[in-house]
Protein backbone atom coordinates (compact mmCIF):
# COMPACT_ATOMS: atom_id res chain seq x y z
CA UNK A 1 0.00 0.00 0.00
CA UNK A 2 2.18 2.53 -1.07
CA UNK A 3 1.65 6.15 -1.92
CA UNK A 4 0.83 7.52 -4.73
CA UNK A 5 3.42 9.02 -7.02
CA UNK A 6 3.96 12.47 -8.58
CA UNK A 7 6.39 14.74 -10.44
CA UNK A 8 7.06 18.03 -11.17
CA UNK A 9 7.57 20.13 -14.20
CA UNK A 10 8.46 23.65 -14.05
CA UNK A 11 8.16 25.59 -17.65
CA UNK A 12 10.48 28.76 -17.90
CA UNK A 13 13.17 30.02 -19.22
CA UNK A 14 13.49 32.95 -15.91
CA UNK A 15 14.50 29.98 -13.51
CA UNK A 16 17.23 28.60 -15.95
CA UNK A 17 18.66 31.86 -16.61
CA UNK A 18 19.45 32.68 -13.50
CA UNK A 19 16.68 35.44 -13.15
CA UNK A 20 14.34 34.09 -10.57
CA UNK A 21 14.66 31.42 -7.92
CA UNK A 22 12.02 29.19 -8.36
CA UNK A 23 9.79 28.89 -5.53
CA UNK A 24 6.88 26.56 -6.39
CA UNK A 25 8.84 23.69 -6.29
CA UNK A 26 9.51 24.10 -2.53
CA UNK A 27 6.09 24.72 -1.42
CA UNK A 28 4.76 22.07 -3.82
CA UNK A 29 6.96 19.21 -2.44
CA UNK A 30 6.12 20.64 1.15
CA UNK A 31 2.36 20.01 0.48
CA UNK A 32 2.05 16.65 -1.70
CA UNK A 33 4.26 15.21 1.53
CA UNK A 34 1.73 16.48 4.18
CA UNK A 35 -0.86 14.87 1.59
CA UNK A 36 0.34 11.53 1.11
CA UNK A 37 1.40 12.10 -2.60
CA UNK A 38 5.43 10.91 -2.83
CA UNK A 39 7.26 13.44 -4.99
CA UNK A 40 9.70 11.40 -7.11
CA UNK A 41 11.21 13.86 -9.62
CA UNK A 42 11.43 17.33 -10.40
CA UNK A 43 12.26 18.51 -14.24
CA UNK A 44 12.72 22.10 -15.07
CA UNK A 45 12.68 23.38 -18.89
CA UNK A 46 12.56 26.19 -21.00
CA UNK A 47 9.62 27.78 -22.84
CA UNK A 48 10.32 25.58 -25.85
CA UNK A 49 7.56 23.43 -27.43
CA UNK A 50 9.22 20.26 -28.02
CA UNK A 51 11.13 20.09 -24.72
CA UNK A 52 7.61 20.59 -23.12
CA UNK A 53 5.86 18.33 -25.07
CA UNK A 54 8.70 15.74 -24.61
CA UNK A 55 8.84 16.12 -20.68
CA UNK A 56 5.18 15.86 -20.33
CA UNK A 57 4.97 12.70 -21.76
CA UNK A 58 7.54 11.26 -20.02
CA UNK A 59 6.37 12.45 -16.52
CA UNK A 60 2.83 11.53 -17.44
CA UNK A 61 4.08 8.13 -18.32
CA UNK A 62 6.55 7.69 -15.50
CA UNK A 63 4.20 9.11 -12.64
CA UNK A 64 0.32 8.66 -11.10
CA UNK A 65 0.46 12.74 -11.01
CA UNK A 66 2.25 15.42 -12.83
CA UNK A 67 1.58 18.95 -11.75
CA UNK A 68 2.96 21.83 -14.08
CA UNK A 69 4.20 25.75 -13.21
CA UNK A 70 4.44 28.63 -15.38
CA UNK A 71 3.30 29.39 -19.01
CA UNK A 72 -0.29 30.03 -18.88
CA UNK A 73 -0.91 33.89 -18.97
CA UNK A 74 -1.62 35.85 -22.33
CA UNK A 75 1.35 36.55 -23.83
CA UNK A 76 3.57 34.96 -26.82
CA UNK A 77 5.90 33.21 -24.50
CA UNK A 78 2.89 31.45 -22.62
CA UNK A 79 2.76 28.34 -24.75
CA UNK A 80 2.08 25.47 -22.20
CA UNK A 81 -2.06 25.11 -22.48
CA UNK A 82 -0.78 24.07 -26.39
CA UNK A 83 1.93 21.77 -25.61
CA UNK A 84 0.07 19.94 -23.32
CA UNK A 85 -2.83 19.64 -25.71
CA UNK A 86 -0.26 18.11 -28.17
CA UNK A 87 1.50 15.87 -25.68
CA UNK A 88 -1.93 13.77 -25.25
CA UNK A 89 -3.03 14.50 -28.92
CA UNK A 90 -5.83 16.57 -27.87
CA UNK A 91 -7.95 19.85 -29.98
CA UNK A 92 -7.60 23.10 -27.81
CA UNK A 93 -9.55 26.33 -28.13
CA UNK A 94 -11.33 29.09 -26.34
CA UNK A 95 -14.16 26.82 -24.33
CA UNK A 96 -17.09 28.89 -23.14
CA UNK A 97 -16.99 28.09 -19.20
CA UNK A 98 -13.58 29.78 -19.20
CA UNK A 99 -14.21 32.53 -21.57
CA UNK A 100 -17.36 33.08 -19.31
CA UNK A 101 -15.13 33.26 -16.21
CA UNK A 102 -12.60 35.43 -18.25
CA UNK A 103 -15.45 37.86 -19.19
CA UNK A 104 -17.29 38.53 -15.93
CA UNK A 105 -13.73 39.06 -14.26
CA UNK A 106 -12.78 41.75 -16.72
CA UNK A 107 -16.08 43.56 -16.42
CA UNK A 108 -16.16 43.92 -12.97
CA UNK A 109 -12.64 45.28 -13.19
CA UNK A 110 -13.14 47.74 -16.39
CA UNK A 111 -10.83 45.99 -18.60
CA UNK A 112 -11.72 44.94 -22.25
CA UNK A 113 -11.45 41.05 -22.91
CA UNK A 114 -8.76 41.64 -25.75
CA UNK A 115 -7.66 39.04 -27.70
CA UNK A 116 -4.80 38.37 -25.77
CA UNK A 117 -6.73 37.70 -22.53
CA UNK A 118 -9.22 35.36 -24.59
CA UNK A 119 -6.02 33.36 -24.93
CA UNK A 120 -6.03 32.83 -20.99
CA UNK A 121 -9.68 30.64 -21.76
CA UNK A 122 -7.94 27.87 -24.49
CA UNK A 123 -8.32 24.62 -22.62
CA UNK A 124 -7.75 21.05 -24.21
CA UNK A 125 -10.72 19.42 -25.02
CA UNK A 126 -11.16 16.66 -22.20
CA UNK A 127 -10.04 18.43 -19.28
CA UNK A 128 -11.76 19.76 -16.10
CA UNK A 129 -10.99 23.31 -15.00
CA UNK A 130 -9.16 24.44 -11.88
CA UNK A 131 -10.34 26.95 -9.88
CA UNK A 132 -8.22 29.92 -9.74
CA UNK A 133 -9.40 32.90 -6.72
CA UNK A 134 -6.58 34.99 -7.01
CA UNK A 135 -7.02 36.11 -11.10
CA UNK A 136 -9.59 34.15 -12.03
CA UNK A 137 -7.77 32.74 -15.38
CA UNK A 138 -8.10 29.30 -14.55
CA UNK A 139 -5.76 26.53 -14.51
CA UNK A 140 -6.97 22.52 -15.72
CA UNK A 141 -6.26 19.04 -15.45
CA UNK A 142 -6.18 16.40 -18.66
CA UNK A 143 -5.60 12.72 -17.79
CA UNK A 144 -3.05 13.57 -14.84
CA UNK A 145 -1.57 16.23 -15.69
CA UNK A 146 -2.76 19.45 -13.21
CA UNK A 147 -1.41 22.56 -15.23
CA UNK A 148 -1.21 25.70 -13.06
CA UNK A 149 0.11 28.90 -13.00
CA UNK A 150 3.82 30.44 -12.18
CA UNK A 151 3.30 33.57 -10.56
CA UNK A 152 3.80 32.15 -6.76
CA UNK A 153 0.32 33.65 -5.09
CA UNK A 154 -2.12 31.62 -7.71
CA UNK A 155 0.33 28.87 -7.99
CA UNK A 156 -0.95 28.35 -4.19
CA UNK A 157 -4.15 28.96 -4.64
CA UNK A 158 -4.26 25.95 -7.52
CA UNK A 159 -2.59 23.62 -5.27
CA UNK A 160 -5.07 24.30 -3.00
CA UNK A 161 -7.94 23.56 -5.45
CA UNK A 162 -6.64 20.42 -6.94
CA UNK A 163 -5.29 18.56 -4.30
CA UNK A 164 -8.15 18.24 -1.93
CA UNK A 165 -9.25 16.11 -4.76
CA UNK A 166 -6.69 14.02 -5.28
CA UNK A 167 -6.59 10.60 -3.12
CA UNK A 168 -3.24 10.86 -0.75
CA UNK A 169 -1.44 8.28 1.45
CA UNK A 170 -0.26 8.53 4.79
CA UNK A 171 1.36 11.22 5.27
CA UNK A 172 5.56 11.11 5.29
CA UNK A 173 6.33 11.62 8.74
CA UNK A 174 9.97 12.54 10.08
CA UNK A 175 11.73 13.37 13.06
CA UNK A 176 15.23 14.62 13.23
CA UNK A 177 18.44 14.46 14.94
CA UNK A 178 21.39 17.12 15.08
CA UNK A 179 24.80 15.82 15.84
CA UNK A 180 27.57 17.73 16.09
CA UNK A 181 30.07 15.51 14.66
CA UNK A 182 31.41 15.24 10.89
CA UNK A 183 29.49 13.19 9.18
CA UNK A 184 32.45 10.39 8.29
CA UNK A 185 32.12 9.76 12.67
CA UNK A 186 28.57 8.76 11.82
CA UNK A 187 28.25 7.55 8.98
CA UNK A 188 29.27 3.74 10.35
CA UNK A 189 26.45 3.53 12.65
CA UNK A 190 24.36 5.63 10.24
CA UNK A 191 24.57 2.57 7.57
CA UNK A 192 23.83 -0.18 10.56
CA UNK A 193 20.83 1.57 11.57
CA UNK A 194 19.27 2.54 8.00
CA UNK A 195 20.44 -1.69 7.05
CA UNK A 196 17.82 -2.55 10.65
CA UNK A 197 15.22 -0.16 9.56
CA UNK A 198 14.37 -0.85 5.84
CA UNK A 199 11.34 0.90 5.74
CA UNK A 200 12.63 4.09 6.71
CA UNK A 201 14.60 6.74 4.82
CA UNK A 202 17.67 7.77 6.66
CA UNK A 203 19.33 11.07 5.64
CA UNK A 204 22.14 12.87 6.25
CA UNK A 205 22.90 16.71 5.68
CA UNK A 206 26.22 17.75 6.78
CA UNK A 207 26.75 21.23 7.50
CA UNK A 208 29.86 23.73 8.88
CA UNK A 209 29.00 26.35 10.83
CA UNK A 210 31.98 28.35 12.52
CA UNK A 211 34.51 26.14 11.27
CA UNK A 212 33.08 23.23 12.88
CA UNK A 213 31.37 20.22 11.32
CA UNK A 214 28.06 18.65 12.08
CA UNK A 215 25.20 16.97 10.56
CA UNK A 216 20.96 16.63 10.47
CA UNK A 217 20.21 13.31 10.45
CA UNK A 218 16.37 13.26 8.89
CA UNK A 219 14.31 9.75 9.38
CA UNK A 220 10.82 9.37 7.00
CA UNK A 221 8.66 7.34 6.91
CA UNK A 222 4.89 6.10 7.38
CA UNK A 223 5.31 4.44 10.62
CA UNK A 224 5.65 6.96 13.57
CA UNK A 225 6.13 4.23 16.09
CA UNK A 226 9.37 2.71 13.92
CA UNK A 227 10.71 6.30 13.58
CA UNK A 228 10.60 6.88 17.52
CA UNK A 229 12.51 3.18 17.86
CA UNK A 230 15.22 4.18 15.53
CA UNK A 231 15.47 7.85 16.48
CA UNK A 232 16.20 7.09 20.32
CA UNK A 233 18.83 4.12 19.15
CA UNK A 234 20.64 6.93 17.35
CA UNK A 235 20.63 9.43 20.19
CA UNK A 236 22.13 7.04 22.48
CA UNK A 237 24.66 5.80 20.16
CA UNK A 238 25.84 9.36 19.04
CA UNK A 239 25.48 10.55 22.93
CA UNK A 240 22.89 13.24 21.49
CA UNK B 1 27.83 29.88 -32.93
CA UNK B 2 25.98 28.78 -30.44
CA UNK B 3 26.57 28.61 -27.23
CA UNK B 4 27.09 25.12 -25.47
CA UNK B 5 24.49 23.59 -23.69
CA UNK B 6 23.85 22.35 -20.60
CA UNK B 7 22.03 20.55 -17.95
CA UNK B 8 22.18 19.82 -14.01
CA UNK B 9 21.17 17.09 -11.88
CA UNK B 10 20.35 17.68 -8.25
CA UNK B 11 19.94 14.68 -6.24
CA UNK B 12 18.57 14.46 -2.65
CA UNK B 13 15.23 13.20 -0.92
CA UNK B 14 15.46 16.17 0.74
CA UNK B 15 14.37 18.81 -1.83
CA UNK B 16 12.12 16.43 -2.70
CA UNK B 17 10.58 16.10 0.52
CA UNK B 18 10.32 19.71 0.92
CA UNK B 19 12.90 19.60 3.94
CA UNK B 20 15.52 21.39 2.44
CA UNK B 21 14.81 24.26 -0.96
CA UNK B 22 17.52 23.83 -3.22
CA UNK B 23 20.14 26.81 -3.27
CA UNK B 24 22.47 25.26 -6.21
CA UNK B 25 20.60 25.46 -9.01
CA UNK B 26 19.92 29.16 -8.80
CA UNK B 27 23.35 29.61 -8.41
CA UNK B 28 24.78 27.66 -11.33
CA UNK B 29 22.00 28.85 -13.66
CA UNK B 30 23.70 32.36 -12.87
CA UNK B 31 27.07 31.30 -13.48
CA UNK B 32 26.43 29.41 -16.72
CA UNK B 33 24.31 32.40 -18.01
CA UNK B 34 27.63 34.70 -17.53
CA UNK B 35 29.95 32.14 -18.62
CA UNK B 36 27.89 31.75 -21.96
CA UNK B 37 26.82 28.40 -21.12
CA UNK B 38 22.98 27.68 -21.90
CA UNK B 39 21.42 25.83 -19.16
CA UNK B 40 18.61 24.02 -20.75
CA UNK B 41 16.92 21.72 -18.20
CA UNK B 42 17.43 20.73 -14.32
CA UNK B 43 16.00 16.94 -13.03
CA UNK B 44 15.79 16.62 -9.10
CA UNK B 45 15.50 13.15 -8.61
CA UNK B 46 16.17 10.86 -5.04
CA UNK B 47 18.60 9.30 -3.29
CA UNK B 48 17.74 5.95 -5.52
CA UNK B 49 20.26 4.09 -7.74
CA UNK B 50 18.07 3.40 -11.31
CA UNK B 51 16.66 7.17 -10.99
CA UNK B 52 20.36 8.68 -10.65
CA UNK B 53 21.71 6.28 -13.58
CA UNK B 54 18.93 6.85 -16.10
CA UNK B 55 19.21 10.71 -15.70
CA UNK B 56 22.63 10.70 -16.03
CA UNK B 57 22.47 8.88 -19.21
CA UNK B 58 19.37 11.14 -20.50
CA UNK B 59 21.10 14.19 -20.12
CA UNK B 60 24.64 13.67 -20.68
CA UNK B 61 23.53 12.37 -24.56
CA UNK B 62 21.28 14.85 -24.71
CA UNK B 63 23.77 18.46 -23.58
CA UNK B 64 27.27 18.94 -23.77
CA UNK B 65 27.79 19.61 -20.00
CA UNK B 66 26.11 18.02 -16.82
CA UNK B 67 26.38 19.61 -13.45
CA UNK B 68 25.44 17.31 -10.83
CA UNK B 69 24.83 18.61 -7.12
CA UNK B 70 24.78 16.12 -4.11
CA UNK B 71 25.29 13.01 -2.79
CA UNK B 72 29.21 12.35 -2.52
CA UNK B 73 29.67 12.44 1.28
CA UNK B 74 30.90 9.57 3.38
CA UNK B 75 27.21 8.43 4.58
CA UNK B 76 25.01 5.13 3.25
CA UNK B 77 22.61 7.73 1.41
CA UNK B 78 26.02 9.49 -0.62
CA UNK B 79 25.19 6.48 -3.39
CA UNK B 80 25.96 9.51 -6.64
CA UNK B 81 29.89 8.76 -7.31
CA UNK B 82 28.87 4.82 -8.00
CA UNK B 83 25.80 6.31 -9.78
CA UNK B 84 28.10 7.87 -12.57
CA UNK B 85 30.42 5.12 -12.93
CA UNK B 86 27.46 2.84 -13.91
CA UNK B 87 25.91 5.15 -15.76
CA UNK B 88 28.97 4.88 -17.91
CA UNK B 89 30.19 1.63 -17.67
CA UNK B 90 33.24 2.53 -15.62
CA UNK B 91 34.91 0.82 -12.92
CA UNK B 92 35.05 2.87 -9.45
CA UNK B 93 37.58 2.28 -6.49
CA UNK B 94 39.57 4.64 -4.33
CA UNK B 95 42.07 6.39 -5.89
CA UNK B 96 45.56 7.04 -4.37
CA UNK B 97 45.61 11.04 -5.42
CA UNK B 98 41.96 11.09 -4.00
CA UNK B 99 43.27 9.27 -0.78
CA UNK B 100 46.33 11.26 -0.04
CA UNK B 101 44.39 14.13 -0.07
CA UNK B 102 42.03 12.96 2.18
CA UNK B 103 44.61 11.84 4.88
CA UNK B 104 46.44 14.82 4.72
CA UNK B 105 43.56 17.09 5.39
CA UNK B 106 42.47 14.07 8.25
CA UNK B 107 45.93 14.42 9.80
CA UNK B 108 45.84 17.76 10.22
CA UNK B 109 42.55 17.50 11.72
CA UNK B 110 43.52 15.07 14.34
CA UNK B 111 41.01 12.78 12.53
CA UNK B 112 40.60 9.27 11.41
CA UNK B 113 40.82 8.52 7.92
CA UNK B 114 37.81 5.68 8.71
CA UNK B 115 36.45 3.30 6.19
CA UNK B 116 33.77 6.04 5.53
CA UNK B 117 35.47 9.07 5.20
CA UNK B 118 37.63 6.36 2.66
CA UNK B 119 34.57 6.25 0.88
CA UNK B 120 34.70 9.95 -0.31
CA UNK B 121 38.50 8.65 -2.53
CA UNK B 122 35.74 6.16 -4.54
CA UNK B 123 36.48 7.76 -8.14
CA UNK B 124 35.56 6.41 -11.48
CA UNK B 125 37.92 4.78 -13.38
CA UNK B 126 39.41 7.88 -16.14
CA UNK B 127 37.65 10.75 -14.14
CA UNK B 128 39.40 13.62 -13.28
CA UNK B 129 39.36 15.68 -9.69
CA UNK B 130 37.68 18.48 -8.85
CA UNK B 131 39.55 20.58 -6.39
CA UNK B 132 37.62 21.29 -3.13
CA UNK B 133 39.20 23.88 -0.81
CA UNK B 134 36.31 24.45 1.66
CA UNK B 135 36.58 20.42 2.26
CA UNK B 136 39.08 19.03 0.53
CA UNK B 137 36.89 15.60 -0.16
CA UNK B 138 37.14 16.43 -4.33
CA UNK B 139 34.50 16.29 -6.77
CA UNK B 140 35.06 14.76 -10.37
CA UNK B 141 34.72 14.81 -13.78
CA UNK B 142 33.64 11.52 -16.26
CA UNK B 143 32.70 12.27 -19.36
CA UNK B 144 30.63 15.53 -19.75
CA UNK B 145 29.72 15.24 -16.25
CA UNK B 146 30.66 17.21 -13.15
CA UNK B 147 29.60 15.90 -10.03
CA UNK B 148 29.74 18.05 -7.14
CA UNK B 149 28.65 18.22 -3.41
CA UNK B 150 25.53 19.38 -2.87
CA UNK B 151 26.62 21.59 0.34
CA UNK B 152 25.82 24.92 -1.18
CA UNK B 153 29.22 26.15 -0.50
CA UNK B 154 31.04 23.58 -1.17
CA UNK B 155 29.69 23.68 -4.28
CA UNK B 156 29.97 27.04 -4.94
CA UNK B 157 33.83 26.65 -4.47
CA UNK B 158 33.58 23.32 -7.38
CA UNK B 159 31.63 25.54 -9.39
CA UNK B 160 34.88 28.05 -9.15
CA UNK B 161 37.09 25.43 -9.83
CA UNK B 162 35.40 23.35 -12.95
CA UNK B 163 34.27 26.74 -14.43
CA UNK B 164 37.24 28.17 -16.20
CA UNK B 165 38.27 24.93 -17.54
CA UNK B 166 35.15 25.07 -19.76
CA UNK B 167 34.96 26.99 -23.23
CA UNK B 168 31.93 29.61 -23.14
CA UNK B 169 30.46 31.37 -25.20
CA UNK B 170 29.20 35.13 -25.43
CA UNK B 171 27.30 35.85 -22.32
CA UNK B 172 23.86 36.06 -22.30
CA UNK B 173 22.89 39.88 -21.88
CA UNK B 174 19.74 41.22 -20.35
CA UNK B 175 17.61 44.27 -19.90
CA UNK B 176 14.32 44.79 -18.20
CA UNK B 177 11.64 46.86 -18.60
CA UNK B 178 9.28 47.20 -15.28
CA UNK B 179 5.26 48.05 -16.94
CA UNK B 180 2.55 49.49 -14.80
CA UNK B 181 -0.21 47.57 -16.81
CA UNK B 182 -1.65 43.60 -16.90
CA UNK B 183 -0.17 41.35 -19.48
CA UNK B 184 -3.58 41.52 -21.31
CA UNK B 185 -2.98 44.99 -22.13
CA UNK B 186 0.50 44.72 -23.66
CA UNK B 187 0.73 40.91 -24.98
CA UNK B 188 -0.11 42.12 -28.28
CA UNK B 189 2.70 44.48 -28.64
CA UNK B 190 4.75 42.34 -27.14
CA UNK B 191 4.23 39.60 -29.57
CA UNK B 192 4.90 41.86 -32.63
CA UNK B 193 8.11 42.78 -30.52
CA UNK B 194 9.21 39.10 -30.49
CA UNK B 195 8.08 38.32 -33.93
CA UNK B 196 10.04 41.30 -35.51
CA UNK B 197 13.48 40.25 -33.36
CA UNK B 198 13.57 36.68 -33.90
CA UNK B 199 17.50 36.43 -32.10
CA UNK B 200 16.00 37.53 -28.69
CA UNK B 201 14.69 36.00 -26.11
CA UNK B 202 11.46 38.57 -24.74
CA UNK B 203 9.85 37.32 -20.83
CA UNK B 204 7.15 38.54 -19.44
CA UNK B 205 6.96 37.96 -16.36
CA UNK B 206 3.78 39.39 -14.31
CA UNK B 207 3.08 40.35 -11.17
CA UNK B 208 0.45 41.79 -8.52
CA UNK B 209 1.57 44.60 -5.84
CA UNK B 210 -0.39 46.11 -3.44
CA UNK B 211 -3.52 45.15 -6.21
CA UNK B 212 -2.39 46.57 -8.85
CA UNK B 213 -1.23 44.15 -12.07
CA UNK B 214 2.19 44.90 -14.21
CA UNK B 215 5.21 42.47 -15.52
CA UNK B 216 8.80 42.92 -15.87
CA UNK B 217 9.66 42.56 -19.36
CA UNK B 218 13.32 40.71 -19.94
CA UNK B 219 14.73 41.19 -23.07
CA UNK B 220 17.82 38.36 -23.45
CA UNK B 221 20.23 38.21 -26.02
CA UNK B 222 23.92 37.87 -27.26
CA UNK B 223 23.71 40.70 -29.38
CA UNK B 224 23.31 44.18 -27.05
CA UNK B 225 22.61 47.02 -29.68
CA UNK B 226 19.65 44.59 -30.72
CA UNK B 227 18.56 44.50 -27.21
CA UNK B 228 19.12 48.44 -26.67
CA UNK B 229 16.43 48.71 -30.63
CA UNK B 230 14.08 46.58 -28.69
CA UNK B 231 14.32 47.79 -25.52
CA UNK B 232 13.61 51.72 -26.84
CA UNK B 233 10.74 50.39 -28.85
CA UNK B 234 9.11 48.63 -25.83
CA UNK B 235 9.47 51.60 -23.89
CA UNK B 236 7.91 54.26 -26.71
CA UNK B 237 5.16 51.76 -27.27
CA UNK B 238 4.19 51.38 -23.73
CA UNK B 239 4.98 55.36 -23.03
CA UNK B 240 7.10 53.86 -20.15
Amino acid sequence: MSNPTAAMLVIGDEILSGRTRDANMHYLAGELTTHGIDLREVRVVSDDAPAIVAAVRALSDGYEHVFTSGGIGPTHDDITADCIAEAFGASIDVREDARALLAAHYERQGSELNEARLRMARIPEGASLIDNPVSIAPGFTLENVHVMAGVPSVFKAMVASVLPTLTGGAPLLSQSLRIDRGEGDIAGPLGKLAADFPDLSIGSYPFQKDGAYGANIVIRGHDGAQIDAAIVRLAAEMGA
